[in-house]
This record gives structure tokens, sequence and C-alpha cells, in this order.
């Protein structure tokens, strides 16, 4: 590291002149810019949201402004009806994603609990009992039965339904308090809560704009824990809680003369026996002429093998595409979400082999080998084995010239909720959340922003993120980043300690050193903490809550935010909803899909503020969004920084 | 009944001369047909199924026809996978909506069976006793265990998930095996299933188009049976299985002098507990002055309340705006499905209270009343109040004239799947397939045709049901109907029996005759049989179960078919769905919105016939429609013709 990184160019922008383009454009295969342009004009009514497909008197346009619609749908249905309705589904697709991702660990802890699941373990024990401990259950004594107890409450939360979620207790303390107060607490099965987005919202149900909204709000808090926060807390008792590792990210890290073996979605599930199989199938790679097995991640799993083993992070899902384009990838293994379909288009013109592991995600052109926790060693040799053979082929008859982008850059990912947690414990061991509040107090810190999500094609020529993330580290706000913008912040060389003194403002300089110092390190932490992939947006909800419940200051009063800059997904559109529950300002762009309603708009952006503390802020440029969030922080950091914060913290204990 | 019956003008279409729209239009509220009107043009995009705003990259249009969008989303996503997704969704939507609605039901029977709803009770204890034989449980016994083991197999199907749907077990045997074969049946929580619905379809995730359509087929056979057959059967249980009875239908069932009170929605869980304390408060209707409770259904209620107790049907859903602007509706109570959020403008104008009792289901300018089963029948009674307070409200100051329809017309209801196959029985006691078999050989019936769904504006100025429903009944084809098409059928005078002789053909009169004699009528069963509100089409399929098993002739292989001709919810396509898996030609009108994708269309209306033996037709005019629906089921009728059945029947038993 050290070395001053290369300019941000991003290999999915629309004008990019990278070679591996013009390779792929040779074969007349579309770019993701290039289908957005042939998209182009896109429906005015649906960006508004005032496009109601619902029922089959439609589709209606609804709108309180003329331009997207008339005022009511056939049915009666107001702007404000429609636009939640549309909304709150796309939060119900998020948990229910989150949902499903989190369900395949609680199965796969239930099993490694009976001991019917031989290659996969328990590699963090101290976090299985934690989290026993959290929800309620009985830590201490065999491992095998705390994982059992704790794999039980999970499944419970998956239905038929009961007295409340078991995830709520990791919810912060105040704020779970607040949404109680409100009403505003989720269905007891998260399954039925992802039901329930859909049959509320069906024709002649739920018409009332706020009770549509807050049953959104409630959604969101769902996924939160009985998505993300349950995903992430099982995936480090299974495979271990990351902690800060370098590793090299984008499309450089493929090698020409090895076989280059890509794994891609989300679960660490997979991607973790791949890597075993991988390491015990290396001779095999050798005795056909390779230099070994070169195994990459892609999109979130890119970051979920990055930050406990240091695998090379080689593109985000919008370069998911030109990763085949290079002619180099031998096999792309996926898994679930963010895989985009236009990969399959794109195969039939290569080597590479597509292949497809998960019953409910299946792909054209792809072979589908199931990957089933009883047989999973013996799966991932398959999957590995496909690869080599994907190696053989391109040794043989390469069709296109293999194309390796020159383009790599180092980055220090794995800050884990518990890796941040225990450097501020080195410096407090009594309370952890103090070094924050003192640097809060200090000046030396302005807030907190999560920046999340995913790259969003519409934002990349304008490196939205980068420039958000520039924006707000000169005003010494530290930016926490997940999923894909963790492959941006990595290829943009903003997670490499040594740019801490370019980027940062000298308050965040100061913090960053401080904390570099206490973390053991031979310098400052790096300007943007690489957190995870996208369901370890939970480990910020952790660090939220360990700042808020070691210091006493509800999680609303805290200099905190999130911003979604290059949303795509409706997950994130759920992970937001949640920030929102949870009490944070929330930025997005592009924007949320309101503005056909005057109501929802409001409440949102305003009336929120006074339920949970959290509201939206919709900004599509990179110094107006880090204006407003700067401003948001400032109003929470200002009473903050003249009170006597220690004694509350004493109270609180 | 016997009276010639009115032309059939329905009050829901635009150029209606009826005074009550007249008296609707001086306060300036919009028809929903004038709404239609003003959605003019709808979207194109939409309607072919091209339009995906699944994700922020979108809204894309993608269809392999030019004139509906691209050929790509900008994900890579083909008019395949987008139609595929889009048409998952609304399935998925139907299957929530109506696992909802059962699993209110089985709460019910559970809290009945441990005698903690006081005034709720079993009444039909010997189906509870089927139910449980069929699924494979003690059937035997004190009824209350039997009540507790049956409530919690169904509840079992909620998640979070086992071995299979309990409730699999009431599908005809054969088709289960052809769905098991094909690997066709559906996740084990119904939750799941629904939210599957959204996982499976979010961004990223499942992209193979021929694997989304088999997915949502599956979620079509999780809706038919943890869905509609789990609440018809419960409902059943709890309130008794429907018999033939005489209702009265159309608006004019309203009375000026008394306390008029609707009940609009589905669920009998709280209209009959309304039946109960209306009862009860008679007096105190009439100590305010008003000649008694005048207490009318609306929609499914309106179906629920006719086929139980022969209480007036007062308004199909496109109608319940007009039942507000007679001006003589005191209290509209609404529980959930099909309530138009018109409603709650046209309340404002009115006295007419609006009151909503079930948590999932608000509406603007309505009093909230929630409805529990442990104070059920107070809830009821302060249901009924607000009613008799409306009443005092409209005699003391009433704004708009009174305007009650001079509409009514005789229907016999109440033909559930018992009372069929008891009326079969009585003509053959080992065997109630055998009429229907020697009917079809005899050339009398040339086959059924379950016609389900709602009244759609855009169907219903050219009649559609009533005349795609003559068309069948002149062709011997004996229609049977549910849902809002039960009421269009009621006011139109097709559940007369007077009128067998002026609809039906030679051969259905016939027959219509002989099962009127077997049933104890003194005339012809009516042309058209009412099986129910639009769960109750789990009642069609226990019929065609019935002649499966009976006959030992394979449901694919009976002429038997199913058609929406004015398909509206998201519900009725999930019906549809199933009824495709089950292996019957299903037609639609207005078209699903498929036309974007060949894959899609070929799929469903040509290559799924030899998966399931179920296919899709397509015709918006009622002459194409009845056309094609006989040729599908002249296709499966002639090689029956000259089958010896009765030997099948002997080897199947």
């Amino acid at each position: 590291m050290g070395d001053p990184p290369e300019p941000v160019i991003d290999l999915g922008d629309a004008g990019d002149p990278d070679r591996t383009v013009e390779a792929q454009r040779e074969i007349d295969y579309e770019m993701p810019a290039d289908r957005l342009d042939e998209q182009q004009p896109q429906c005015p009514f649906g960006q508004a949201g005032s496009c109601c497909d619902i029922c089959y008197m439609g589709p209606c346009r609804v709108s309180d402004d003329d331009q997207y619609g008339d005022d009511r749908g056939v049915c009666g249905a107001t702007p404000g009806t429609v636009v939640s309705r549309n909304l709150y589904r796309e939060i119900g697709a998020g948990v229910s994603s989150h949902s499903h991702h989190a369900r395949e660990s609680v199965e796969l802890l239930a099993e490694i609990a009976e001991e019917e699941a031989g290659d996969f373990e328990i590699k963090d024990e101290q976090k299985l009992r934690s989290i026993a401990e959290d929800i309620g259950l009985e830590a201490d004594g065999d491992v095998n039965e705390v994982a059992k107890a704790v794999a039980d409450a999970a499944m419970d939360d998956f239905g038929p339904g009961g007295e409340t979620l078991n995830w709520l207790e990791r919810m912060p303390d105040s704020q779970r308090e607040v949404l109680d107060e409100q009403g505003l607490l989720p269905l007891s099965s998260v399954d039925q809560q992802a039901a329930r987005a859909l049959a509320q919202t069906h024709k002649g149900n739920d018409s009332d704009t706020g009770h549509i909204l807050k049953s959104a709000l409630e959604a969101g808090v769902a996924d939160g824990y009985a998505g993300l926060t349950m995903a992430t807390d099982l995936q480090d008792v299974i495979f271990g809680t990351p902690s800060p590792t370098d590793a090299t990210a984008h499309l450089g890290v493929l090698e020409e003369d090895q076989v280059n073996l890509a794994v891609h979605g989300h679960s660490p599930q997979l991607s973790e026996m791949v890597v075993k199989a991988a390491e015990e199938l290396e001779d095999e790679a050798r005795e056909v002429g390779a230099d070994g097995i070169n195994l990459v991640g892609i999109c979130c799993t890119g970051n979920e093998l990055a930050e406990r083993h240091g695998i090379p992070m080689a593109a985000h899902s919008l370069q998911s595409e030109l990763a085949v384009t290079t002619g180099a990838l031998d096999a792309m293994v996926v898994d679930i979400q963010c895989i985009w379909p236009g990969i399959s288009d794109l195969i039939e013109c290569h080597h590479t082999r597509l292949i497809t592991t998960v019953d409910y995600v299946r792909m054209e052109e792809a072979t589908h080998i199931p990957f089933d926790e009883e047989t999973a060693m013996e799966d991932a040799k398959k999957l590995v084995r496909e690869a080599i053979e994907g190696y053989q082929d391109r040794k043989r008859r390469q069709k296109y010239e293999v194309n390796i982008p020159d383009r790599t850059q180092e980055a220090m990912v794995g800050f884990s909720d518990s890796a941040i947690l225990g450097v501020l414990e080195s410096i407090d061991p009594e309370n952890p959340a103090q070094p924050i509040v003192d640097a809060i107090q200090a000046g030396q810190l302005r807030g907190i922003v999560g920046i999340v999500g995913c790259p969003n094609p519409k934002m990349r020529e304008a490196n939205m993120t980068e420039k958000l993330i520039e924006n707000l580290l000169a005003a010494d706000v530290l930016p926490v980043v997940t999923g894909c913008i963790g492959h941006i912040m990595a290829q943009g060389g903003y997670l490499d300690p040594d740019r801490v003194d370019e980027l940062a403002g000298d308050g965040l300089q100061e913090l960053l050193y401080t904390l570099g110092d206490a973390a053991g390190l031979d310098g400052p932490l790096p300007p943007v903490l690489h957190m995870g992939s996208c369901v370890d947006n939970s480990r910020i909800g952790n660090v939220i809550r360990a700042i808020s419940e070691g210091s006493g200051i509800p999680v609303q009063d805290l200099p905190v935010a999130a911003s979604a800059p290059e949303l795509i997904a409706e997950k994130a559109v759920s992970i937001g909803t949640w920030a929102l529950a949870l009490g944070l300002p929330l930025h997005t762009a592009p924007a949320l899909r309101i503005e056909a309603s005057e109501v929802v708009t409001e409440t949102l952006t305003e009336d929120l503020k006074d339920i949970t503390g959290g509201y939206l802020i919709q900004d599509g440029t990179p110094d107006g969004a880090a204006e407003q969030l700067i401003d948001a922080l400032d109003e929470r950091r200002a009473p903050l920084v003249d009170a006597d914060i220690e004694a509350e913290a004493g109270t609180a204990d």
C-alpha cells in the first residue's frame, strides 16, 4: 500500500475506453450503460411512484401532480395509497430477500448443532454465546446445546408466529422502546411480515396512506433484525468474525495462467466451502498445466471472502459482466441476489462456465449444481472442477483474446463491529463508547455516515459515491461502507490508510491516527472503514447500539446517518427503511419513488422525524447530499458538544 | 321466483341512467367508469407486462415486440424474465391474501378448541372429522381434540416449514402425483411461499423464465390449498356448510325505514357475529323509530351470508360505492379485500358510517373498531350500534335524498360442494361421480366451467359475464360461479330455476331437471350454480376431486374448465394459476399481462398442457371465449363418451 491510487475509472462507465470493454463491443454485446441508454427515456410515472398495476382495472397513473397522473385510480385509490403501497411492496421484497438469506444460516447452524453438517463448524463460539445471552437464552454449557437453542430461537422468527420477533432483542434498547410506544414493532414471523406486504397492498385492502407507511416501516425493522442482523450474526458464528485484513481489488486480480474461479452473490455458506475445496484441488489444477487456482470474489461474496480471508475482490455487481469479457474467467459460481441476467447472454460467447447453486436462483445458459449443507465439500469440489475444466477449454480453444485490465488496488477491509469496538475498547476498556463521544466533543469527529448499496449506472458516470465520500471526509465525517460501495471504495483507493492525510479533515485525521495506534497498526485507520457485505449493515447497527447504550445517548440523538448514494435494489430500500426506523437521517439517490404523493413525501421527509427520529433526504448531487447529511449530523452533534456525557453513561450502566 | 327478470342493467355501467347514479353525479363524485375514462389511455407497456420497476436502474420496458420496449432491461433481463417475474409477484399477492384469510379461521378454530372463543362454536362437526381424516389425523374422539389437531396441522402450514403443506392432502390424488413428478409442489410454509415470490423475483435472483413460471405455478397450488381450501374448510366447520337457499339480490334490498347495515369484504368471522348481534339489537333499533335492522351483504361477504342465511346480497364490489350513494346505508362495516378506496371519498358527503375492523385493512375517513375473537359479540354489537346511530343521523339531518333503486331479483344460492355431491349421491349412493359421467356420456352435459372473479368496469358495458354464460348454457355447459360473478348472476336472474328452459340447451335442461328432482326441489336446479364466495372456489376443486377420484378419470381428462371473464384482482390470477396447476383450461379477460414475452405466452397457452394438463385461453369477447372453452371441453369429452368408465371407477376404488 501507499502508492498513489490510479484515477478512478470505473469499467461500468458508458464512455470507458478500457480494452476489455472494446473486446466486448466487438462481439456486439451491450454494456449496462448501453442498455441504460437504450431504455431512455425511462417512464416518469414509474419514477414518481404514480404507476399502479396492482389490479387489472389498471394500470392507473395517480398523482397529486397533474403531470404524473389523475387524482384517483379506477378503484378510487389516492396518490398516497398508490405511492405508499408501491413503496411497501419494495420493502417487502427486501425483507423477504434478506430473511431468505438469514434462514440459510439458521438451518446450517441447526445442522451443525446436531452434528449433521460434517464440513461446517462453529468458528466463533464467543459470539454464539454473546448472541444467546442477548436474546435471553442460556449462554453457558455445551456449545452445541447453545447453538441449537440459538438456531431454534432464530427459526421461531420464521413463523408461524408467536409473541414477538426474538431478534428484536438485538435492537438498541432506547429505539426499541420508541417503536414499541409508537406501535411500530413488526409481526412475530418475518415470513408473514413479507407476505403481509403483499396481502396488505392487495387491491381493496389497506388504503390508509399513513397506516400503510407505518406497516412499511415495521417491515423495514423486520429486515434489520430477522434479515440483516440474523444473517451476519450466524455467519460470524459459523465462519468467524472478521478483523482488519488486506485485500486486492479490481479486475486485474485475475491471472492469465491460473484457473480463475469467481464466486458471485451473497452467501458465505457457499463461498467458504469453495475456499476449502480450491485449496484441496490446487494439485488438480497444476496437473492440467495451470499455475494454480485463483479464487476471487464478486459483489457481496467478494466482501465476505475479503473480510475473512483477504481473498481478492475482483468486481462489484455492475462489473460482473466485464469479469466475463476479460476472457480469463473459467467459472462463475453464483448463489443469491444481484446476479445480473445479462451474464447469461454473455456466457453464450465465452468459455466461462456459469453455475447456479441455490434452488430459487436459476439463470438461463447456466448449469445448476445444487449446493447442500450435508454434501457441501463434495458439491464445492464439483464447482472447482468445473472451473478447472473451464481453464482447459480456455487454453485449448480460446475464442477471444484474454484481456485482463491492468488495474489492481490494495485495500484494508474487515472492520467488523467487533473489530471496531475492540479498537475502542483498547482505548477505554470500561466504555468503548467513550472515545467516540470524546472525539465528537473534541470536534475531531463530526459524525458517522453508513454508506451502502450498489453501483447504479445512472450515478456511475458522475462518480456519485466517491465524490460524496470525499466531501464527507473533508468535513471530518467518518464514512463506513458495506456491499458494492465497498468495492467502489476499494478500487478507488479509499480503503488505503496512506490516503488519510490527503482525504480526511484535520479532526478526522487525528482520530484515525489515534485509532490506528490503538489498533496496533503502524499508522492510521483507512479513511473509509469497510464493514463488510450488504447484510453486514447490521454491523453498523451494532456499533450504533454499542455507542448508544454505552453513552446513554438515544440513537436518534447521535450524529449518525445513512446514505444509499447509488440506490438500485429493493433490498436497499428496506435497509434504508430500517435506518429510518432506527432513528437515522437517510439519504438516497436516485430518489425513492414517492414524488407523486405529497403526503408520503411529507411524512418521510418531515413528519417521521417526530416519530422515530429518522427522516428522508433526497439529493442526486454529491455536493447537495453531503451538505444535507452534514447539516443533519450537526443538528444532532450540537447539543452533545457541551453535554456531560460521561455522567449519562454512568447512569445508563 | 318465476317472474321474468328485469333486463340486466348494471349500476356500474358508465352510461347507466339510474337515478342513484344521477344523485351521485350531483355531488360531483366520480363513478368507477368515470375514473376509468379519466385514466385513458392506460399504459400499454404495463398491460403487455413489459414494465419492470423491480429496481432503481429502471423502470425498464422489455419486450419481444418492439412496440412494448427494448429487448433487454438495464440489468440484461429478457422479456421472459420480466414478464414471468411480474406474473409471479401477482400470484404471490394472491396467495398471501388468501393465506392471511385462511389463517384467521385457523386461529379461531384453535381458540374454539381451547374453549376460549365463547361466542363461536363448531357448527359442522362432520366436516371437521372428514377433514381430519383426509389430512391423516385422528378423526374420532372428542370434538375439541380433533379441532385442536386440525388447527395445529393448519397452523403448521404457516411455517417455519417442514416436510410438505398438510393441506395438499386435499388435492385430487392423480393431479398431486402429476405435480409431484414434475417437481411442482409448493414450499411447506405458505407464508414462505408468498415471501419467496418476492425474494425470488428480486433483482439479480431468478432470471430463468421457465423456472420462474414453475415457481409461480407452485405458488398457485399453495393458494389453492393453504389459501382457498383451508379457508372454506374451516369456515364451514365453524359456521356451517351451506345448502341451497333463496336470497334476494340488488340494491333494492335496502329499506328506507330500517337501519341499513352492510357488511362488506370476505370474512364470515366478522359477518356471522354481526348477524347475531343484529338479531339481539333489533329492539334497540325499534326504540329509535326504525322498523328493524336490515342486514345486507356486499361482495363476498354477501355471498357468505346469503349461502348460510339467505341474507340479501345488496351489491357486488363495483357497486359498493353506489350502495352509499343511495343515501340509505347507515353503516358499512368492512373486513378484508376488494374494499375500494373510493368509498372513503364518498363517505365524506354521506351520513354512512364506514368502519374498518381488521388491523391490516384501514381506510381514510373510517372509524377503526377492532374485531377480536375473544370479544366478538361485544365488538359486533358496537358495529350494529354504529349503524343504529347512523340511522338516527339519517333521519335527523338527511343531506341527500334517499334513492333506493327499485331493483331486486330472487336467486337460489348455497350450492356448496357438499350440497352438490349430496344431490348426486341421492341418485347414485355408491358413487356420486357416476351421474356426472353418465350425463357426459349421454350428451346431456358437455362440460362444467367454473366462472369466477370480479366485475371489471372494462368489461361491464359489454356484459361480458352474462353473455359468456348464456353461450355456455346454450351449448349444454354447466356454469358454476363464485364471488362477485355470483352477484352478477343473481342480479341478472341466472340463479332462478324458472329460467332453465329459456337459457339451457336441451341436454342441460334434462340434467338440471333430473338433479332438481333428486334434490327434492319442485323443479330443476337453477341454470347457473352459485357455489359461494371467492375462497369457495375451493368447492369447485372439491367437486372436481370427487368426480375424478370417484370415476378414476384424472382431472386433466375431465371436461372441466375455468374462466375469469372480468379479471381484476391478483387473487384471481393466483386462483387461475391454481386452476392451471390442477390441469384445467383457464380463460381470462382482460388478458394476463404476458404479451411482451413470446416464451411466457407459449409456455402458458401451449407447453403447459403437456406438463399439468392446464393451459391458458385469452379472449376478450364472450363469443370467442365461449367457443374456445367449448372446444377445450369437447377435446376432453370426446374420449370419454365411449369409454367404459364404470370399470375405471371400479379400478380406482
